[in-house]
C-alpha cells in the first residue's frame, strides 16, 4: 500500500474523530463495501481509530413490526440528547437489499431525531449474509463512537438470528412488546425473551393501559422462572408509551442503572472482551468458509454431499471429512 | 485401505445390525476414538450402516443434578420396553474425563434398566470439546439405531452449551424440573426453557404434590408468552413422580403424540434433515479450525491477536483477516 492512500485513510480518521458527519458517512460506506481495496482502506481506518471510546452506551432493541420501535427510538434518542449525549441509530436487517431500502433506520419514521445535529441515523447495510451485516454494523458502531456518539442504538426486526447478532454487540438488550396481554403470542421468536435485559410493554396509554399492566405482570412472572441474564443484573419489565413519552425517562435511568451495575462488577469489560473475541472467531469462520466454498473441488462436490447428508445416507462427520480432504489436500489424509 | 480391514468393518457392521451387543460396544469405542486409523475404520462402518432406521424415537432430556433424571430415565425406559421397544441411553457431558467417569449414563443409578437385555446404556464419551462429544454421540446414536434400538434417550446435565447440542440431535427435548414453585430460580440456564417440547415437574408426590401443581401452572403461564417451538407442536407442562411412576405412561403417550404430529406435518423429516446439515457444517467448521490452530504461523500470532481484540485495540474483523493471511497464504492477499 502506498503512502498516499494510507494518508487518505488517516486524514479520514482525523475528520471522523473531529465529528465531521460527512467524513463519518464516507467512513461507514467504506466499511460496508465488499471491494477488496475498500476493505484494505477500512482496515487502515479502523486501526487508526482504535482503541475507541469505552464510555459509549450500546443498546440493542427488537420488536415485531408495528410495536412502535421507531416512535420509541425517537423519543428515547431525543431524551438522551436532552441529557447531553450524542445518539447514533444503526440497524441490522438481513433482508435489506441495496436500493430496496429497509424499514429499519428509516429517517422518515424518526424525522425529529434524524434532523437533530446530535443524532446520526444509518439504515442497515445491505449484504448477503447475517454475518456480513453484523460485521459491518459492529465496525460502523466503532466509527460512530470514534466520532463522539456516546449512545449507540442498534435495532432489528428479528429476521433469522438477527436478535442474537444484535445482543452480541451491545451492552443491554431491550425487547419491545405490544400490550396483548398474556393470552396472545406476540410473534416473538424462540429465545428472544431470554436475551432481554429489559422488556418494555409499549402503547400503555388510553384503552390499552390495563392490558399493558397485565402484560407487565405476566412477563414479570415468566421472567422469575428463568435464570437471570447475568450475576449483576436481573431482567426487568415495565410499561411505556412512546407516543405520550410516558416512561421514557424511566427507561433512560434504567439503562444508566444497568450500566453502573455492570461496571461495578467488572462484567461490562468482561462482556465486551468476550463479544470482541466471539466476533473475531465468527469472522475467522466466515472467511474460512468463503474460501472453502470458492474452491472448485469443493464447489463441485458440495451439493451432492449436502443432499446425501440431509437424506440420512451419509453420516455428517464422515461427509465433512471427505469434503475437506479435497480442500485441505494431502495434509488431511495423514491427520 | 486394504481389503482385509474393510472386511473387518463390514463384518462388524453386520454384527451390529444383528443386534450383537459386544459388536455394538466395539463399534461405539471405534467412533469415540480420535486415532486417525480408527476414524477411517469408523467411516467405513458408518457408511455400511446408513441409511439407518428412520423410525427410531430420539428424546433429549436435561435437568439439574438432583432433579431425578436417572430415576425418570429408568422408569420411562422400562415402560417403553414394556411397550415392545428397545431403549438406548446415551449422554453428553463435556466435563467427563477418561477414567474419571461421569454422573451421566451411570448404570448404577439405573440398575434395573441397565440389566435389561432390551436396554443399552453408554456413558458420555470423554473428549476435549463439546463439538467432539456431540459428534461422537450423534454417531453412537446412529449405531444404536442400526442395532435395533428404536428409542434413543440422550441426557445431559447442562454444562456449557450441552443442552443445545442435545436438542440439535433429537426429535423431542424434555426438561425435568424440581417442584420449587414459581418463587425459586431453578438453576436453569438461559434459553433452556425455550428449547423444551415438554416440561416435567418431578417429585410431585407426598409433601411436594401441591408445590408441583403450582409449578406446573407457573410454567404453563410462562410458556404461553413464548412462541411455540414449532408449528406442529405447542410445548406442554406436566407433573410426574419418577419414584412412584406417576405420569410415566402419560409422558410416553405424549412422546407418541408429538411424534405423530411432526410426522403428519412433514416436520420430522425436515427437522432431521436440517439437523444433519447443521452437523455437517459444524464438523466442517471444527476441522477447519483444528487445521488453523495447528498451523505454526497462526499458533505463534494467535495469543497476541486475541489479546489485542479483547482489549479493544484491534477490530475483530481486521484481526481475523490478518491472522488468516498467514494461514491461507497469498491467495487471501488478492481476494
Amino acid at each position: 500500500m502506498n503512502d498516499a492512500r494510507a494518508t487518505d485513510e488517516r486524514s479520514l480518521a482525523d475528520a471522523v474523530r473531529r465529528g465531521d458527519r460527512r467524513a463519518l458517512a464516507r467512513a461507514i460506506t467504506l466499511v460496508e463495501s465488499s471491494r477488496p481495496d475498500h476493505r484494505r482502506k477500512a482496515e487502515v481506518l479502523l486501526d487508526a481509530l482504535l482503541p475507541g471510546n469505552a464510555t459509549a452506551i450500546r443498546l440493542g432493541i427488537t420488536g415485531v413490526p408495528g410495536v412502535g420501535k421507531s416512535t420509541f427510538i425517537e423519543a428515547f434518542g431525543l431524551h438522551a440528547i436532552g441529557q447531553g449525549h450524542r445518539v447514533a441509530v444503526l440497524a441490522i436487517d438481513p433482508s435489506s437489499r441495496r436500493g430496496g431500502g429497509s424499514i429499519l433506520g428509516d429517517k422518515t419514521r424518526m424525522a425529529d431525531l434524524a434532523r437533530h445535529e446530535a443524532a446520526f441515523i444509518r439504515p442497515s447495510p445491505a449484504s448477503g449474509t447475517l454475518g456480513g451485516v453484523a460485521r459491518r454494523t459492529r465496525e460502523t458502531m466503532l466509527l460512530c463512537e470514534a466520532a463522539g456518539f456516546d449512545v449507540v442504538i442498534v435495532e432489528t426486526v428479528g429476521i433469522g438470528q438477527s436478535e442474537t447478532a444484535v445482543a452480541d454487540m451491545v451492552d443491554m438488550f431491550l425487547l419491545l412488546l405490544l400490550p396483548g396481554g398474556g393470552d396472545e403470542l406476540q410473534g416473538i421468536k424462540k429465545g428472544v425473551v431470554e436475551l432481554a435485559d429489559l422488556i418494555l410493554v409499549n402503547k400503555s396509554d388510553g384503552d390499552l393501559a390495563d392490558a399493558a399492566r397485565r402484560a407487565v405482570g405476566d412477563y414479570r412472572n415468566a421472567l422469575r422462572l428463568l435464570r437471570p441474564a447475568s450475576p449483576s443484573w436481573t431482567p426487568e419489565v415495565a410499561a411505556v408509551s412512546a407516543l405520550t413519552h410516558k416512561g421514557i425517562d424511566m427507561v433512560w435511568k434504567t439503562a444508566l442503572r444497568h450500566r453502573a451495575a455492570l461496571e461495578a462488577s467488572g462484567e461490562l469489560g468482561q462482556r465486551r472482551a468476550e463479544q470482541a473475541r466471539a466476533a473475531l472467531w465468527a469472522e475467522i469462520g466466515e472467511v474460512l468458509l468463503e474460501h472453502l466454498r470458492a474452491s472448485p473441488a469443493v464447489a463441485e462436490r458440495l451439493p451432492a454431499i449436502e443432499q446425501a447428508v440431509m437424506a440420512g445416507e451419509a453420516a455428517p462427520s464422515v461427509a465433512a471429512r471427505r469434503l475437506l480432504a479435497a480442500f485441505l489436500g494431502s495434509a488431511d489424509e495423514q491427520s
